[in-house]
Formats: structure tokens, C-alpha cells, sequence
């Protein structure tokens, strides 16, 4: 509606534009005006120009590799690539029963789980703003369903608060809520904040502080009703004439701040967290079957990059079959796209520059356990009420995630008994395999008993020791973006590096697409431009 | 491990439990502890005693009617049902194409949604404390899949604030968050809070307040990386060497506190919304059609019950044909469930006591209005990235809620454009239904401009409208609460009364179910004894 001033309003205009020229342009408007932000991936890629018969040869069939052979054949290039494995995917990985995998020391396991049941050993989910990866898994109709990473009814626990007793999300979420509203509408009462919140704000940060912990009239939190109907009762109302309701006791301001427990309160309201987050159906290798239908036939399994050559004219790549070893074979391309990680690739013989191979020897790569745990029934489910979810522990397991699957089947299920990181996930990683299942059972079972008697099977991935990663992710400090981004990125004589390492998603699938869509752009424009 | 102390810690006596008695023994002991809270729903009914061949006249095949059905049956009753409609459910309810419906008043709508869309009129969230229905269900094999109620990427909006431009949640619950550690840590830091919070916990306290506000390292909630890992970057993080990142701008306090939109942030943190919550996949009367499979053949559709008598020795029941007319028939029986919502009830004659009359006669039912919208494509998961979810707003349509199912698909889509209670709703249901939805696309066009080119079909249903309940739900003040609840829930000589608001959970399927229940258990103590 028209607002009597002079210049248009942003609305007016927006209604214009939708009424001449239909809702496309109208949400074209929307995203010049400001309502919706940007996004560094635009759509899928249109490479305009003839590549004129170049060729390209792609070192690994990770999410990286294969969007850029994807794309590239596209758009009428020449596309090869060689692959340490003998499927496709990289860390875009889902271990089912019957599977065997050996890691680096010669440990060989073989997963026993039941059909229908997996473990994501590296990504295991997908936020909404991750459009790359959206965007081809829709493509490839990928069907995907919601992750449950928040669990109102799932626990916070630290063995050394509450009696090493797990409290719920819910108790903890509603009485930090509840304390903090509290302690600012006193702080606000009493004139302490006169001087930052204005006097007509006042009020309405009294109302909005009172509706979103949960105060009583008077500006505190306690016990009753209003408390409970976040927290949860300690009987629940009921039916007909079964007893009445008893709310629910909240926890102390000092206890919950004494416990830390706040500090997995937020994880949640993170932006790679926040809902709506998902997972491909049946496991995350969903996606990298998505692309292998599409490219599976560019593609050398069992290949073993030994050397990487360039000069003025091409690129020539030496390998051998990573299982029976015996001669090299040689591959040969005008350009090279390499998303071997730096952990490996600094290991092997490649021509670059000094900058780049400063890069490459320069890249920390993060250490990382998960350990998948069977169970003979969904206790969590049917002794708890959770349904998907995290638990998390101050043990070094980390967390425990409930599958976000099959809820409410009457059958066996997989939890992720251990997700950790650093020093906890160098311990659990120095451990044989099943010593490692047996660690995580242990620390499970001080949050959920029933581990003792229901534990199924077991299997780990310490991602130090998978032979073709040495490591989870390229970790980057501030210091060494600065010293050796710039070079990593820039396509070196003949060769492109791309993976989540060249990228600012490190460690998420997004960073993997949107760094093979970046390489591939520059390349061409390489390619076109002489 | 054993503590060292005299007296054995819950944990050591749990663990002995566990080792002694195994993990079911375990989970008792964990309930007695305090481990787990009390439910009103403890499994499925175990009516122990014989009926010696005593029957029960049902009124109704909505959820309590049908549980009521079905566990008496299972304990030895001779159970017959009438129902008013040519299907079971009652408000458990799923409109799809080709459907009609012909509310009071006689404007018929006939559904003309593509196959696979649908929309519930009634209840459309299970929230996983409400044990009973999530029972049943699983004993039916009904699949549950998440329902999104918290989306970060959907809107809150005032068309008083942010001259009418929807907000992202994600904006106004980061800033919200953020500003209110900012103030709190402020008073904290000056020394304002000093009786309220001891020193030994001022420190965790600011501590937990920056980590869970994302302040910065002054305690100061600013534009920069941490507050956008919240409320999302202007440009997102990309690969290789696309446009680097750049943060937000967050939104000052004093336009969250005027704007009102902090009002919808702690829905998701409510016990009845909070994670896990779940929709039955494919509509919420596949919950309906479970337990119609178990006790359809006791029921008999079409019979519109126009009087309830009782003696000493049973009950007799007249009925016509809902659609015919035609003469009444006689159903008799020695007890009855009456599930007939009070608002219906109380234009039926029915010996009860005065005081069950009074309770029929004055309870008030909630007025509220569901509107289905179907859309040519799903332009809210294709343009704005939000998939499932609640955005809310204070125009007349109150929310929009997006689907929780075949997230990425291509087709079409159906939105629930409103959601209104109260005067709202009224407004709603007062106009003819294409007017309804009319008013619903005008409303949501304001927030979603594609509105206007996409739209298809749609349905509205006005609960004031709806001949066998005449309003939403049973609305007890805390007064009438007092004054009649104790006699509504009462046997009332032969009669007990079930349904949703013979209960403390109205409005819910579970209070429904919880109400059955209980009213059945305790007809069969009167039956058993005597």
C-alpha cells in the first residue's frame, strides 16, 4: 500500500515489480533489496566457450573430483580420473555390513551390522545453506531426510557434576533460559542498565524477557507451570482421573554454571548446525553413488598416484594399482585437477612450484575418531524416549548420536558412540580396533546402562590411520591462510588443487563442491582464453 | 568406580544393579532414582479380571473412542461403536484430493490437491512425550517421520516492524541471544548482580554467556565471525578463491524488543513443540486408520445419536442415519464410553446428574481455522532455502507452515497459509470457504511474493463449522476447571465421559488417548467389583 511519502518504499516497489513482471523478477528484486544474502554458489555452472578438445585428468574421486568431472564433460572437455579406491566418494563414506576395511598399520575390519543399518565415518550431515551439495543431490535425486542434531530429551553430561549423573537438554536449556531472563530483568528493575537500554525499551525487554524464560509475574523463575511447560513436568498431565500434574524442580543458576553443561546449549543455533539440516537417506555415500552413476565410467579404480609431472605442454601422471602394485602406468592430460589431500599428496613426487609445495608440506591434518556401536534393541528409544539427537559427554567419547532413522522400529540400531577429536582421538586411535569399540561401550555406559547387556557389535575409524587421508581435514590457522592459501588455490603451471582443503569450509562436503566448481571456472577461463 | 565414602552413591548402586539384574532391572532402579520422570502412560492396559460378558456402547470412533474399543475388547467386553461420520478418526483427520466436505451452513469444498498432498485439519504434530498415541502407533506400524517445528531459515514477521520485510529467524534469535548476554555480562562486570550471583560463579557465568551469546573477547556482541557462525553470513564461506566471506550486521536491541518478533522465538523450546516431535508420514489419520483396522468391524458409521438414556440396569442409545434421516434405531448396552465432544453433547438429551449436565453445558470450545494452500512448485525450498518449518506472523493468517515431507522434490506443494484462534478465526470462518482463501493468499503474499503466480487450489476448514464437534477443542478456564471437571470426568451412573477434554492435555491426541484410558480403567474396577 502506498505510505503517502514521496519516495517509494522498498514493499511498494517490490509489489510492482511482482504484479509487472511475475514472481521470478520479484525474487531477483528481493535479493538486489537486501531480503536474501548471497551465496557463493549460484546455480549449476554454466562453462560457455569451447574447450576445444582439452583435456583434463582428475586425481581422486571424491566429492571434489567428481563434480569437476562432472561439469567439465559437460561443457565438452576430455575427462579421466584416477582413484586410490575401488569406489568412488573419499570421505563422502558409509561403512554397512559385510564391508572390510584395513587402515594403515594392517588392521582389517569387516562390519557386522545388520542390513539397513551404516555408519558415516566422515560426513555425516548437510545443512540447508550448503547449496552445492543440495543442489547436485537433488539432481541425482538423492532422497534426503532430516538430522535430528537437537534433542530436547537427549542428555548433557560431565562426569564430574550431578554426580556423574546425565541431566536432559531440556532441564539444562530451560534453567539457564530462565536464569539468565531473571538475573537481567533484576538488573533492569533496578536501574543497572540505564544507561544501555533506553526507557522505551525497558518495558517491552521485561515482557520479551519474561515470555522467552519463562518468568513469573513478578520477573522470576520457579517452580510451576511456566517452567514446566519448557522444561518438562515431573508428572505429566494426563487423561480423565489420573494424577494430577506435579511440576518439575529447576536446577540452580551456580550448579548448571558450575557444571559447564552450557556449553552444548548452543550447537544448535549454529550455523552449520541450525535447522533444517539433513542426511542423505540410507548413509552419505548416497551422494557419491549420485555422481559415480553419472562419471563412474571416466573413472581408474585402484589407481596409486606415485608422481605428478608437468611442463609447458601438459601433465603426465605416474601410477600404480594400489592393491597389486607391479609397473607403473603412465596418464597424461593438458590440465590436472588434484584433490589428493595435502597429508598425502606431500608424500608424493610433484612438480610445482616452491610456494605451491610449501603449501602442500605446510597443511596439518585434524585427528578424528567415530566409533559405530550395534545394539540389540533401541533402548534409546524405547527405555528413554530419544529419537535422534546428541548426547554430550565430557568423556572422551565426545558424544553419542541416536540415529535419525527408522524411528520407532522394533529392531536393532547403530549409534555413533564416539566422535572425537585431538588428543582424545590420537588415544582412541593408538588402540587396535576393537579395543577402541570396548572404550566406547565403557564411557557409554555411564550415560546409558543398558550398553552392558544390549551391545551388539562395533567398528572404528581413527582417520589418521585411513591410508589414503592421514588425517580428517586440512586445518588451517590464521597464520598459514595468510603464508600459503593464496598459493594453494592458484592453479600452478598445468595443475588445479581442489578438495575441502582449498577451501573456507574445511572439513564439510560444501567446501569440496564449491572448491572443484572454483578450480574448474578459473581453468576454463584459462582454457578459453588462449 | 567405588567413590571411596561410606555410603554408596547412586551410581555404584545402579552399577551393581546392572551387573546383578541386567539393564531392564538397571532402568527400574535408574525410574526410583530419579533417573527418568513419571508419565501418566505406562504401556499398554492390562485390564486383569473378567468382564463376565459386559458390554459397552461406545459413542464416537475418534482416538478415545477407538482405544477405549480396543482395549476393552482385548479384556473380554462385547464393544459396539457408533459414529457420526462415514469414517473413523474424528478430529484425527486428513483432507486429500477428491475429497469433499460439507461443513454447517452447507458450503461444500471438494479437495482438488495432487495425489501425495494433503493437509490435517486437526492435530498435526506428535511431540514424543506423548507416549500413548506414539504407542499405538508403533503397535499399528504407523511410520513417523520429523516434523520441522523450529526452522532457522523461515521468517518472523511483523507488518508493523521492518517496514513489512519478513525477518530470517536465524537474525532475530542470534541478536536476541546476543544482546542479552551483552547486557548481562555488562551487569555482571559492574558489579550490579553481586547479591544475585556469588564470585566463585561470576567467572563461569560470563564465560557461559560468551560462548552462548557469542560475545567477543570484551563481552561485546558485534558484527564479526562469531555473531554470524549464528545468525549466518552477508557472503557465505566458498572454495577455492571465490569471494571471501563477509560477515552480518546484526540488528540493534531496541528494533527485537519494539518489533515483538522475540514473541515466536521460544516456541521450539516449549515442552509440546520441542525436539523430538513427529507427523505420521502421509497424514495424521493413518493414526485413525491403525486403530480402524483393529475395531472397524465394531463400529457403525453414519449414526447420529440424538439421545442417551441410562437406568439401574444399562444404557439405550437412539440414532438416526447422518445422511438419511429416517427412523431411529436403539443400541443398548450395559455401560457407555460417550467420546460426543461437549459442545455437540450438550444439544443431545441425556440423563446424566445435574452436575454432569453442567459440565456439558459450559464448556466452551476453542474457535480455530486451518487453511491449505497448494502451489505450483515449491518456490519456498527452491528460492528462499527453507524446508519445513513455522514462519509466524501477526497478520490475520498468524503462520505459514511449510511441509516436513518430499523435501527437494520437484512437484508441487501444499503450505498451511493459516493457523488462527480466536477472533482471528472467527473472521476466518465467517466468510464463505473460497473466501477464506482468498484472504489466507492475500495475507501470505506479503511475506512470499511468489504467491501471486504460484498459487493452485485450495481448502479451509473453520472448526465452528464443523457439524460433529462445533469448535476446535474444550477450553477450561482454571474456574470451570474447578466447578466441573470432577464431574465431567466421573462415571455418571453408567455413562463415563473420553475425548480431549476429559483431560489436562486438551486440544492433543494424547489427551484423548489418556482419557480412554482412564476411563476405561476404571468402568472395569466397577464392573470387576461389582
Amino acid at each position: 500500500m502506498p505510505t503517502g511519502s514521496s519516495s517509494m518504499s522498498r514493499r511498494d516497489l517490490l509489489s510492482m515489480i511482482g504484479t509487472v513482471a511475475g514472481s521470478a523478477a520479484m525474487y531477483q528484486a528481493m535479493t538486489t533489496l537486501g531480503f536474501a544474502q548471497e551465496s557463493p554458489f549460484t546455480g549449476s555452472l554454466k562453462l560457455d566457450g569451447d574447450p576445444k578438445g582439452a583435456s583434463v585428468l582428475i586425481l581422486g574421486a571424491g566429492l571434489a573430483g567428481m563434480v569437476a568431472a562432472y561439469e567439465l564433460r559437460k561443457a565438452g572437455y576430455k575427462v579421466q580420473i584416477l582413484e586410490y579406491r575401488e569406489v568412488a566418494g573419499g570421505r563422502c563414506w558409509t561403512i554397512r555390513g559385510g564391508d572390510k576395511y584395513t587402515e594403515l598399520g594392517g588392521f582389517e575390519q569387516e562390519c557386522k551390522f545388520d542390513e539397513g543399518q551404516y555408519l558415516n565415518p566422515g560426513p555425516w550431515r548437510v545443512p540447508y545453506h550448503h547449496h552445492g551439495v543440495l543442489h547436485y543431490a537433488k539432481e541425482f535425486g538423492v532422497e534426503m531426510q532430516p538430522f535430528n542434531q537437537v534433542n530436547h530429551n537427549a542428555y548433557l553430561h560431565s562426569s564430574k557434576a550431578f554426580d556423574g549423573k546425565p541431566q536432559r537438554f531440556r532441564h539444562i536449556n530451560a534453567d539457564f533460559n530462565g536464569h539468565v531472563a531473571e538475573l537481567l530483568a533484576k538488573s533492569t528493575n533496578q536501574g543497572g542498565l540505564d544507561q544501555a537500554v533506553s526507557t522505551e525499551d525497558r518495558e517491552k525487554l521485561l515482557d520479551a524477557l519474561r515470555g522467552w524464560g519463562a518468568l513469573d509475574k513478578d520477573y522470576a523463575y520457579v517452580k510451576g507451570v511456566d517452567s514446566s511447560e519448557r522444561r518438562g513436568y515431573r508428572v505429566d498431565p494426563g487423561g480423565g482421573q489420573m494424577p494430577v500434574a506435579e511440576p518439575s524442580d529447576p536446577i540452580g543458576l551456580s550448579e548448571i554454571v558450575q557444571s559447564g553443561l552450557w556449553r552444548n546449549l548452543s550447537t544448535g543455533n549454529l550455523y552449520e548446525f541450525q535447522t533444517a539440516i539433513f542426511q542423505p537417506v540410507g548413509g552419505m555415500d548416497m551422494i557419491a553413488k549420485g555422481f559415480e552413476k553419472e562419471i563412474g565410467d571416466l573413472v581408474t579404480y585402484n589407481a596409486k598416484v606415485i608422481e605428478i609431472d608437468q611442463d609447458d605442454q601438459g601433465v603426465t601422471v605416474h601410477y600404480v594399482d594400489s592393491v597389486t602394485g607391479g609397473e607403473p602406468k603412465t596418464a597424461t592430460a593438458d590440465w590436472c585437477i588434484c584433490t589428493i589431500p595435502f597429508s598425502v599428496l606431500s608424500q608424493v613426487k610433484t612438480k610445482v612450484s616452491s610456494e605451491m609445495q610449501a603449501a602442500i608440506d605446510n597443511l596439518p591434518y585434524a585427528a578424528s575418531v567415530k566409533v559405530g556401536l550395534q545394539f540389540k534393541r533401541r533402548f534409546w528409544e524405547e527405555d528413554e524416549h530419544i529419537y535422534g539427537g546428541i548426547t554430550f559427554t565430557d568423556l572422551p567419547n565426545t558424544l553419542i548420536s541416536y540415529p535419525s532413522s527408522e524411528f520407532f522400529s522394533k529392531g536393532k540400531g547403530v549409534l555413533l558412540g564416539a566422535y572425537s577429536w585431538g588428543a582424545w582421538a590420537m588415544q582412541f586411535t593408538s588402540l587396535p580396533p576393537e579395543e577402541r569399540v570396548k572404550k566406547a561401550l565403557e564411557y557409554g555406559a555411564q550415560i546409558h546402562p543398558q550398553y552392558n547387556d544390549e551391545f551388539d557389535n562395533g567398528i572404528s575409524i581413527g582417520w589418521h590411520r585411513v591410508p589414503w587421508t592421514l588425517g580428517c581435514y586440512g586445518t588451517w590457522s590464521e597464520d598459514s591462510r595468510k603464508a600459503h592459501y593464496q598459493a594453494a588455490s592458484s592453479i600452478d603451471g598445468r595443475i588445479a588443487m581442489a578438495g575441502e582443503h582449498i577451501s573456507y569450509i574445511p572439513a564439510w562436503q560444501e567446501g569440496a563442491i564449491l572448491s572443484g566448481l572454483d578450480a574448474i571456472s578459473r581453468l576454463h577461463q584459462r582454457v578459453i582464453n588462449g
